[in-house]
Parts: structure tokens; sequence; C-alpha cells
């Protein structure tokens, strides 16, 4: 069925088209689908007007079987989408038990007592069925058309993303399993990340006939990320993962595209450098200077981190880096903070202090000030040291605004942490 | 011009409708318009193949005048927006001059020669203008459509958010502005931010009058944030901005709503707090365990906070808490590390080996592992200490994952600095 069957989300709220929130629900709703074998069709996003609203759901219902919609259910003035349900399906919206059941429900979870009739949130429109918010207050909804053998399904919840999600995976996802519209597993697919290549010259030097080789054993995709290309092969139902896996290594090994592949695998970098310190028993600290703390948190964000992260230093004063990390008051004067001298000895003095098996420590220039003819915005000092005795430092430039820089400076060195993790 | 305008954006990519990457060319395009007086009526994200493009792009045609387009103009074989524009059109797909010598401006700008014919980036769409991208290789495109005196427009650019931006910033918006169609100057809009209240509070018991009376002034939002929610008033034209802004504060003041203001601006938490204290002239440092870096993260995402933020400690194991911030054995023994009296011994260590003005600490546990009955996952004990004297610590649970859990207790204590800085 999830072949033919047309998916869509129509995310209704004026604070995405003002570019106040960003929209969190389409790329959950589109992961959680995924692994599920439905691929979302469309996404729209439209304003909090009645007209956006019935235009959008409309045009909608003319072309999908599965319609999620998220927003407008609120108790505010600009919550209009059950109203507009109801005047496109030609339906009353009645205070309804179940809404009142729902609601009440809702409620008594935060210990709090519902008022009838308060936000409205009893009012559903006729044959719509109220579903239960365990995040937060308003009810969600949700809607089956069946005709003429055909069966189309409205899922309505709530924009805040928590809501959303969590209606999502209580409420809608048993729907659709339920009644055997998605079935209850995870689409196998084969991911290759690569590093230090352009997407063009994987297609045109690497591995021209990539696209033609792996499309044997699924969809092929090519995705351009900050920190490299991904190549994504969503395998045919037929397919067996592990043969799949092997045949493609194998292929890659024959081409230039191999010295690029840092993972066959799914997991972002700081989740692979804690999962293969883990299974090495290493323990790594940091020095952070430009990058303030964004690479120390990057790896905190993965569960488990703490047992093979100690921790570290953000110093983003000279003071620190001398009074802690024991660099030397003539490096600075005769190098300045932004040196490969500068970093390697706030990597080792890191390593010392902190007593890790590795220790990776960043200092640069993030911008907008700071920069200077020598060493202008982009600039990266980078350093490590081992217990084994392997240390180095680096320099190197990058582009881009002071975020994104931070970004790019905390990848390179997390990137290098990896490869002495893999030789250590 | 701008209130009849249609403006809409078209998002090509089946990498964002299996949620592999996030959209952030949607939240880029809606924020910079919003701020030169341009509302984004619609955001569609359509997938790779011929016929989606094709049925999005023609629906688009028939309602708007301002189409921006992303994605689909890469080198791989999945790139197609192109050949759909020309199908679309009933235009010719052609070898370009135009598109020759802006490819080649391209690859020169990177030190690398461009082949003719290489990635076809030279075939153009007959009477689509080539542009020039200033973060990469594959150019842009402006279609104008003249008919019966009546403008359309199509800006179309790479999906890689840098590239989009600067195509946006560099060659859309001045072709916009220099057409008329745009007008060169920000939109006003009083932002008021709260914490502490939910939505509904605020409208049925703290103001419930509040949006009658500020429509007055434009059109309001309210937009429910992690952090609090922020009511937004984009100002009628005719409207002073300093005159609503006090006639607000006036009226704020005279409801329960006033307390719960934190901002009369548009300032994120920590631009506010760098702010405040380079006006005070105030120094602050962390020590961080449960959100492992990502508050001193958020603080130098900021320009110039390094004239107020010293640096500070990932203390994520109790030995580096007893030996850097002189957290006593006994206390870590007595209450554990997640305590109100770990949480001040932290603070005060903190501020004074780092010498600040004030210090803030974080100990909690973000889970999913590391909850106990007495300290389930959630529980977060914040510590504070200045150089006044006042210190103290308290402690609190918060719901969420791991990932939101960080963030909520980083808000939690950087809100607690704010609060400091301000009696300070």
């Amino acid at each position: 069925m999830s072949k033919e069957l047309k998916v869509e989300l129509i995310i209704i709220g004026d604070e995405i088209l003002n570019g106040r929130v960003s929209d969190l629900n389409g790329p959950f709703l589109a992961q959680t689908l995924f692994k599920k074998g439905l691929l979302l069709n469309n996404i729209t996003i439209c304003g909090d007007s009645y007209k956006e609203i019935e235009n959008t759901i409309n045009h909608s219902i003319n072309r999908s079987q599965l319609i999620f919609i998220t927003g407008g259910l609120g108790p505010t003035e600009d919550d209009k989408t059950k109203q507009c349900l109801a005047k496109i399906f030609n339906k009353k919206l009645i205070a309804s038990e179940a809404g009142e059941k729902v609601t009440k429900e809702n409620y008594s979870r935060y210990g709090k007592e519902w008022i009838l009739g308060q936000n409205n949130y009893n009012f559903i429109p006729e044959d719509f069925v109220p579903q239960q918010n365990f995040n937060g207050l308003a009810p969600g909804l949700i809607y089956t058309i069946k005709e003429k053998g055909k069966v189309q399904k409205l899922l309505i919840a709530p924009g805040v993303p928590r809501e959303f999600q969590i209606m999502l995976e209580k409420v809608f996802l048993p729907e659709l399993i339920n009644e055997k519209i998605c079935p209850d597993l995870a689409k196998k697919q084969v991911v290759i990340k690569t590093q230090g290549i352009p997407e063009e010259q994987i297609f045109t030097e690497a591995y021209p006939s990539l696209w033609n080789d792996f499309s044997v054993y699924g969809k092929v995709s090519s995705l351009p990320q900050i920190s490299g290309v991904n190549i994504i092969v969503s395998l045919f139902d037929d397919i067996h993962y592990e043969n799949a896996l092997k045949a493609m290594q194998a292929l890659v090994a024959e081409t230039q595209l191999n010295e690029h592949v840092w993972q066959y695998g799914d997991l972002s970098l700081p989740e692979l450098i804690v999962k293969k310190c883990t299974e090495k028993s290493i323990t790594f600290s940091f020095s952070e200077s430009c990058t303030g703390g964004l690479s120390s948190s990057k790896i905190t964000n993965v569960p488990g981190s703490s047992s093979v992260f100690e921790g570290g230093f953000i110093t983003y004063s000279n003071n620190l880096k001398t009074k802690y990390l024991n660099v030397k008051d003539e490096t600075l004067k005769a190098y300045g903070a932004v040196s490969e001298q500068t970093a390697l000895e706030m990597a080792e003095g890191t390593l010392k202090s902190l007593n890790t098996d590795i220790a990776i420590s960043w200092s640069g220039i993030a911008g907008p000030g700071g920069g200077t003819l020598e060493r202008p915005i982009g600039t990266l000092a980078l350093g490590w040291a081992c217990k084994n005795g392997i240390s180095g430092s680096n320099i190197q430039q990058s582009n881009g605004t002071r975020f994104q820089l931070k970004n790019r400076f905390s990848e390179i060195g997390l990137r290098k942490l990896l490869s002495i993790i893999e030789v250590i």
C-alpha cells in the first residue's frame, strides 16, 4: 500500500512564514515516516488566514490520502484550524462529549481543572474524533473519510513540536499501524559518509559510475552537508542489508572515493566518537577557545558520553590558558594565542591536567572582530596530544559567519579526534 | 505594492521529505523578507521527481507574483529543476554564453577551471538569466514574466543554504529593491518577551484584553517558545515605534503580565546578557556539568562576548569538580553531585578561580541514564555566586529528552544570570 499512498503535511502558522520560529514538525514527521517506509510527498506551510488554510487543505485532499496538519488548535484568535475543517467538510462545530472527556484528561495530567467550554477545546467538527495530547492541553483530531472503497485520513495536531511529536508517536502512528496503512518496521538503508571531497568531484572523478552501480540496490541520493557529502541508498525491499553493504564497500574500495569515506553507517560524528571510545575504553578532554564550548556540547549531547568525556576548559582569555593549561607566557607573546605553538601547549596542558588518553585544543578567530592580516577571521589553530606520545598541531583557514565558523572549527577538531581514536 | 504581492518559496529535494536534512532556506528567506516588509504566503516542499516539481511550480505561478525556488540545480541526476522550468515555460534548454561566463566566474573564485559543458552548468532555459553564485559553482537563475502589465518573477537558487543565502543577499534582494518590488527598509515591530506563564494564561487571566488593545497598533501574534511566550506586534505603517512601545508598556504595567515580561525587544537571552554586561562592565564565568558546554557555546555565539565572558570549566566528572572548583569531597559524599550544596560550591569555586563578577554553575541529570528515585532525570541543581557576596543555589525539575533538558537547564541558568545582572 505504501507505494501508492500519497502522504503530506500541512503546517499552519504565520510565525513560520514571518521567520519567527523554524518549523521542527516537518523534519520530525519526515524522519519518523521514512523509518516506517512512508515518504512524505509534500510539506506545505501556510498562514493563519481562513482563505489560506482552506485553499491549502482543499488542494491537499484532492491529491493525498494521508494528510497531517499541525497548528491552529490553540486558544488564541489566530487559531482557526477547526473552523476551517468544519467549513471544508461541511460539518457543524459542536460541543462534543468526547472532546470534553479528552480535554479534561489533558488538563488533569497537569493537575489542572478545565472549566466547561474553556478555550472551546470541547468544540469539535462533527465526525472528527478528538485525541489525547500528552504534552499539552488542546486535543488533536482524526478524521477518516471512506468513500467508494477509498480511504482518506486527516491527522490534526497542535503545532508546538513537543505536542505534535508525542501525538504522532502515541496516537497517530498506532492508528496507522493498526489500520495497516503503514507497516511496523524500519526502512533499510546504506549510508556512506564522506569528507574532504566536493559532491561534484565524487561523481566526475572519484567514482563516476557510483550512481549506476548503486542503483542496482536501491534509490540513491547524494546529500551535501557542511561536514561532507553523504550518499544514501534506500534499499529495495528484496535486498539484504549486509550483502548490499559488503558489495558497496568492495566497489568503493576500488575507487578514489575510498580514502574520503569516514563511516559506513548513520551515526553523527560525536556519536561515532563516543561509540568507538566506549568500545576501546579511551577517554578524552577538550580545551576550547574560539569554539567556546560547542565541541563539548556536541559530545555531551550523546547519551553515555560521560563515561569517555572527562570534561574540559573554556579558555576564552589568555589568562586561563596560562593558569590552567600551562601555556607559557613567552609562547603567547612570541606566537600569539592563535598559533600552532599555543594550540600544542594547550592540548598538552589539557592532557596533563585532566589525565585523559587524548586531549584536543581549539584556538582561532571566529569573527566578526579580532581578525588581522596575518591571522584573518576563519583561522583555526588546532592542537592534539595523546598519552602514547603522539602530539601535534596545525593551522588552517575556513570561511563563514561566526556561527558557521564555530561549527566548522568544532567539526575539524572532532574529525581529528576520530582519526586519532582509529589508530590509537 | 507589498500588500498585494503574493510571495512564495518552493523547496525541491527528497532529502528534506525523507528527513535527512532540515530545511534552513525557509526560515532564512522568511526572516529576510519580513524585515523588508514582505510576507511569505506559502512554503512548499516537494520531491525530486519531474511530476512533483512541475505540479508544484504550475500551482504556484497561478497564484503568486514572486516565486523563490531552491534546489535541484546541482550536478547529480536528481537535479531536475532546469529541465522542469524549460518544460513548464515551453523554453529550450540551451548552451548559453551568459551561463558560460557566470560558471567560469564561479569556478575561478575557487581557483578552479571549468571545462566547457561540465555539469551542464552553462545550459540555461531560454530567457532565464544566469546569476553568480558566490558560495558555490552552480549558477542561479532569474526569470521575469511581463504580461498584460503584470509582472511575475522566479528567483531560482541552489538548495545548499550558504549558496542560497548569499544569492538572496547579493543577487535577488538587490534585484527586487532595484525594481521597486520591495522597499529597502526594515519592518517595525514591538516584541514583548515573557517567561514563566503559559500562553493560555496570558490571554485568559493575566491580560485578557491584550489582543484587542494591541490590535490598535498593528497585527498581533503570540508565539510560544521553549523559553516562554513572545508577543509580536507588527506595527501599521502610520504608527510611530517609540510611542507604540511606550503605550504598550503602560498597558502591560497595569496587568499581571508585567512581572512575566523579561524584555521589550528582540534580542536573544545570550545577546541581552552580553549587551547588559558590556554596558555595566560586568564579567562572568561558568562551570557546566549536565549542560556540557552548551551555555558557554550559546554565550560565545554572540559577537563581542569575549569582553565579558571569561571562560569556564566543563566538569563532567566529580574529580574535576574537586580539583578545579574546590568542591569538598565531603559535600559530594554527603549530598551528591546534583545537590544545592555542590552547585553552590561549584559556583563559589568558579568565581574564585576565574575572578569574575558573577559565576553560574550547573549540575543535573539530563538522562537517559543516571536518574534515581531521589534525583530523577530532569533534576537541575543551579548555583550562583557574585563578587558582591550574593550567592545561592536551588534545585528544580524539568521534562524532556536529553537534548531538550540540556537546553532548558542552560536557559534556566542564563535567566538567573540575567536577573543577577539586572540588580547588581
